[in-house]
């Protein structure tokens, strides 16, 4: 399999993704917004998740699956809850607008809460967490997500890999943001070892008769993803629990579908014969840290949290205790420099996108 | 060492109970509150919270750490938001509390949330969350507890097991109640294998220098509990993020002390020398499903929820798919009628306390 990579400017992939969403139909803004949205997944090194879904994105489209010309809408709320129907956007959008909602909603009664129903895949959830720090507010993002992950005890694939992301402001230390699928291991994962030919660690995934397995080509045989956790010797019930909770917070409280009625991000996998809510769900929140106490008491304590756990006595000197958000950080910062590995799959996927919506991608590699 | 068991009426236990916080000093409306979260504990199955630690209680209350006298109050406030002081008060009757004034806050204005400082250990999570339910709220409880488990490349205790529960109403089906420490065992399934002279399964636990270990009795010689997901190649770093965001919520947040600050259990191992906050931090929720859709539509899509995962193809037929909660409530049924069995290490210290307090515990097994 081909393995190698080039890399190009993060401006020039902006510029190009811009066109296609343009080319989607989606105002400038908005086509700046979204794409702005999932190169930052590239810049933070969780590469499934950014340009490489680009072609995703549009064959949902082209399948009427997304829909660029509709406007999200509140459906119900209170001051401090809403939910919004996206009206089949694209998610990067919807999710930015529910997330302006629920920091509106904060700042006029501490905290808010909007549940969103109808909507598609929104790429990482950092990036609507993140939005609340600037507010001095704790940010929160959860999807659910199309069914590969086996409750314990079952052999159905039943969960998305359901991601949590918790962000929190601090002042002069770099923040908290903990951005996480509720699963052992993500799909993109388990694409590296097939690319690398290796085997997965135990307590990834399980066979379609739900027997232990280390195959990383097994979700393509029937087997399901495993829970955070593993099996139940080492609680995986509790990673179950877990992405239920998202499920249930995005699907069942919002109205879009759920479990393993979530609709698929492939266009070209035929949607749930069976679907008791409309497209895929999130769930947002922001709270106002000064809701709770004077911002520079939470800033003072924030910071020493903060350094306390850096600081942290390594078991290996050479590997520092980390934050959650450290290592995506120090990618944005590398990658914003020196630019966006690529590899050749992708790289000729994004050529191919281009010659199809007759928007050439011939950006040179660095 | 000695395992046998003696089986108790809940109601005689109960009782017990609450002569023991009526000597301390609670009023009868609190003893009683206290003592029904308190041995809710024991009837759910989860033994290590439950009436083994009634002694724990009167110790700190001896030591001064607990006070039965004071009243918690509000120290700050948004319609949707407040932090409480406990005011050294007994972590269930703090905790009971905090909840009542998020519910309050979701049935004026959509949800509410409610940090709390200087309080004590509150038992078991669930019965907070649970509280929500019969307002057809959903309900979120979490707490910090003193460090045991160690961030992901490090070899120093900086986390408690710092449980999360949340609770979601339903209609027609058991409802669905998630209590879970954020790491792959609490310490209570340790003392069940040091019982038993067993080892642990992997990824439980690391010795002081932060190797693999699968010794039963290594926190007593400075080991370390695991984040849930164990070891990095299984994605322990995910249940550090999730005990940290615990830690924050509830210590950092609230202006509770946190991390390694925290105050301990035991009433004979010292204070923390440097304390950022004031005693241990909780967190609570609630959010009225009414807040986000109309109620009989949430329960017809929870219920469905609910039936969907409990009939997911089990592995082993015998083995059926359980929804959070189901053995718990299983365990609250069986032990309300056929009582609670208690290992006699733990009847021969409530003998004691009982000799101590002049409460005399002649109660009589079945």
């Amino acid at each position: 399999m081909n393995n190698t990579y080039h890399t190009f400017q993060y401006k020039d992939l902006l510029d190009f993704t811009i066109q296609v969403f343009t080319k989607m139909g989606c105002t400038p803004e908005h086509a700046h917004q979204i794409s702005t949205f999932l190169l930052r997944a590239d810049l933070r090194g969780i590469d499934s998740h950014g340009i490489a879904r680009l072609t995703g994105y549009v064959r949902l489209w082209e399948a009427g699956r997304i829909v660029t010309d509709s406007q999200a809408y509140i459906v119900h709320e209170t001051p401090s809850t809403a939910t919004l129907d996206g009206a089949k956007g694209v998610g990067m959008q919807v999710g930015y607008q529910a997330m302006q909602i629920a920091i509106e909603k904060a700042k006029n009664c501490g905290s808010g809460w909007v549940a969103v129903k109808n909507s598609n895949h929104f790429g990482i959830a950092a990036n609507f967490s993140i939005m609340a720090l600037e507010h001095n507010m704790i940010g929160i993002a959860m999807t659910n997500a199309s069914a590969l992950v086996a409750p314990t005890f079952s052999k159905e694939r039943m969960l998305g890999t359901n991601p949590i992301c918790y962000a929190f402001p601090s002042k002069n230390e770099a923040p908290f943001v903990a951005d996480f699928a509720t699963t052992t291991a993500a799909n993109g994962k388990l694409e590296i070892l097939q690319r690398k030919q290796l085997d997965t660690p135990n307590n990834w995934v399980q066979d379609k008769d739900g027997h232990p397995s280390n195959d990383a080509h097994i979700l393509k045989k029937g087997g399901s993803l495993l829970p955070l956790g593993g099996d139940i010797s080492t609680s995986g019930h509790k990673g179950y629990a877990l992405g239920s909770i998202v499920d249930i917070l995005t699907g069942v409280l919002s109205g879009a579908s759920f479990g393993p009625f979530a609709p698929p991000f492939p266009a070209y996998v035929p949607m749930p014969q069976f679907m008791p809510g409309e497209g895929l769900g999130h769930f947002f929140g922001a709270m106002r840290v000064d809701g709770f106490r004077p911002l520079e008491d939470y800033f003072e304590n924030m910071d020493l949290w903060l350094k306390t756990f850096r600081n942290a006595e390594p078991i290996h000197p050479e590997q520092k205790t980390l934050i959650p958000g450290d290592n995506e950080r120090r990618y944005e910062e590398e990658r914003i420099k020196n630019g966006i590995p690529l590899i050749d799959v992708v790289v000729n996927d994004l050529k191919q996108l281009g010659a199809h919506l007759n928007i050439p991608f011939n950006l040179t590699a660095i």
